[in-house]
């Protein structure tokens, strides 16, 4: 890399990125990108990827690449917006070889092309013995409403998309971010909060919880999936143990008001996307009512927890919108 | 670190941030922060702070934090624009201490304070044996224009606010970005090009050159600081090398249309920035001119180049609005 010099490997990073990344002053080029007025909203948030923490040699520097973008689109899919732009900063090793990086900048040109996201920025800069790379994605609200986490209501129904579990086995590099049904989610009146699922159901569904409430899950309605039995043989924990604690299922989970009535909800939803499943798997009740309902204890399935060394089976990603 | 846990660790983020930090939606605490309509062209930058290559031991970490956010806020400036709203993405490692933590996170805060400029949100996440901090700063155009690094004409006058050079000596870290004058720049319409001064003037000033020009400097004019003559008696090097390569210096750098008096300009300037000097420093000439204007080599003065091992005396920044 140190051979190629700065200069050029600005052009390069320009040539890979090709029409994913506009020209400046709309883009790569200036001090600043410059984005046209819009009306409404804006939502700004910021995730990474870390050589040795989200992903290894046993990724392709084109997945990374594109984990890494479809991990911010998930968290603007978390509060039914739209994507609009993004920037790129990444340090690494002098090192590291030039076929790497182009590689990883065609993955981020892949899903910004898919997306419809231009990439307007970023910068490259040195890190001894590591590659970090963040990536920062302003995007607006979709309609009149952004859907937060707070909100839930107690007596709520509660409802996740896709499965859950199992992530390592592949899926972790191929979701696909759920804007289309985020945004189509804060149209519908009774959606009351969301968030999108990366640290396991178990660790991220109390964010979503009314004040002196639990969550009471249906365990025998969880949309487990294939990955985490597999997994489940494997490590001789149960399938359940997976869904809700591996994390980085980057599903979206959310509440439905109590008095929206869920067969007509979960009608238009399979009108309007039939090919993602929709499970309710249960609903939030008074604290003090809790053990009558039979919940389960979330505690006991605790997530990925970030910045401690890292327990087998389970899943590194970071922490969600905190600094 | 490790110790303290994610959970701990965030709402201690939040409590050294303090007022600097709003809560969720509109900062910390969801998947996006939320940001409220504004109207006119937004303006996104990042750009990180990592040890080892933009501070060390010697530099505090609150300076750090100081430094990384007021490196943005000189991009901001250097398009006339004002801030809007950061998100800090901090990787690091788990044997950091929470007391460097607080220190580096009270930094952010007091620039966060002083240019009313919340944290809105951002990640935490590891990284084995390094800190690498990014921050992504949204800003908006302060009026009806945002001045590029494009726009600048053969006759133009160059300027340079402050003075040039010997950063190192503690400017890199004590600078202030020049926000009000970039914000009044922008409305002068005679100011055509703008940028701010990070790799050094030699290595940036070529970015503002109109096609098939070359700048004509008045080396005699230079605005060379006190730091860089002090820091030429140490290296041997004369203090206009240092002025004209050092990098960091954070001052605006901009072209005067040919046609508008300069007098007057200058006048307008000392009366509402009487601390800040102002100098202009040569003019855009025809390449094919320029041997008979005397222009002196920029290509001799090289400034700081990424991504290679440094040169001793020469000053590390990172590559700016690049990804």
């Amino acid at each position: 890399m140190a051979a190629l010099g700065e200069r050029k490997l600005i052009t390069a990073i320009s040539r890979w990125l090709g029409e994913a990344s506009p020209r400046a002053p709309f883009g790569i080029g200036d001090d600043c990108a410059v984005l046209p007025a819009v009306k409404g909203h804006s939502l700004l948030t910021v995730d990474p990827v870390i050589y040795g923490e989200h992903f290894d040699d046993h990724v392709s520097p084109q997945a990374a690449g594109e984990k890494l973008f479809k991990r911010n689109l998930s968290d603007i899919a978390a509060m039914g917006g739209r994507p609009r732009a993004a920037v790129v900063a990444l340090a690494f090793d002098s090192r590291l070889k030039t076929r790497w990086l182009a590689a990883f900048y065609r993955g981020l040109a892949a899903v910004s092309r898919r997306y419809q996201v231009p990439i307007v920025g970023g910068d490259i800069a040195r890190l001894r013995g590591g590659i970090v790379a963040s990536l920062t994605l302003l995007g607006q609200a979709s309609g009149k409403r952004v859907v937060t986490r707070q909100g839930a209501r107690i007596g709520d129904a509660i409802y996740v998309t896709g499965q859950l579990g199992g992530s390592l086995r592949g899926r972790h590099l191929r979701f696909t971010p759920r804007l289309d049904e985020g945004a189509w989610l804060a149209r519908q009146q009774g959606v009351r909060a969301m968030m999108d699922i990366s640290d396991g159901l178990a660790k991220d569904l109390p964010a979503l919880a009314p004040a002196n409430s639990l969550p009471a899950l249906n365990v025998n309605t969880l949309p487990i999936s294939a990955a985490a039995r597999q997994t489940a043989k494997q490590t001789g924990r149960t399938a359940l143990d997976h869904a809700l604690s591996d994390g980085e299922d980057y599903e979206l989970v959310f509440t439905l008001a109590a008095g929206t009535p869920p067969s007509a909800f979960e009608r238009r939803w399979r009108q309007t996307f039939p090919k993602v499943r929709l499970t309710q798997i249960g609903h939030f009740v008074r604290r003090d009512r809790a053990q009558a309902q039979g919940c389960i204890d979330l505690g006991l399935y605790r997530g990925f927890e970030h910045l401690i060394d890292a327990v087998p089976g389970r899943h590194p990603t970071s922490a969600e919108g905190q600094p």
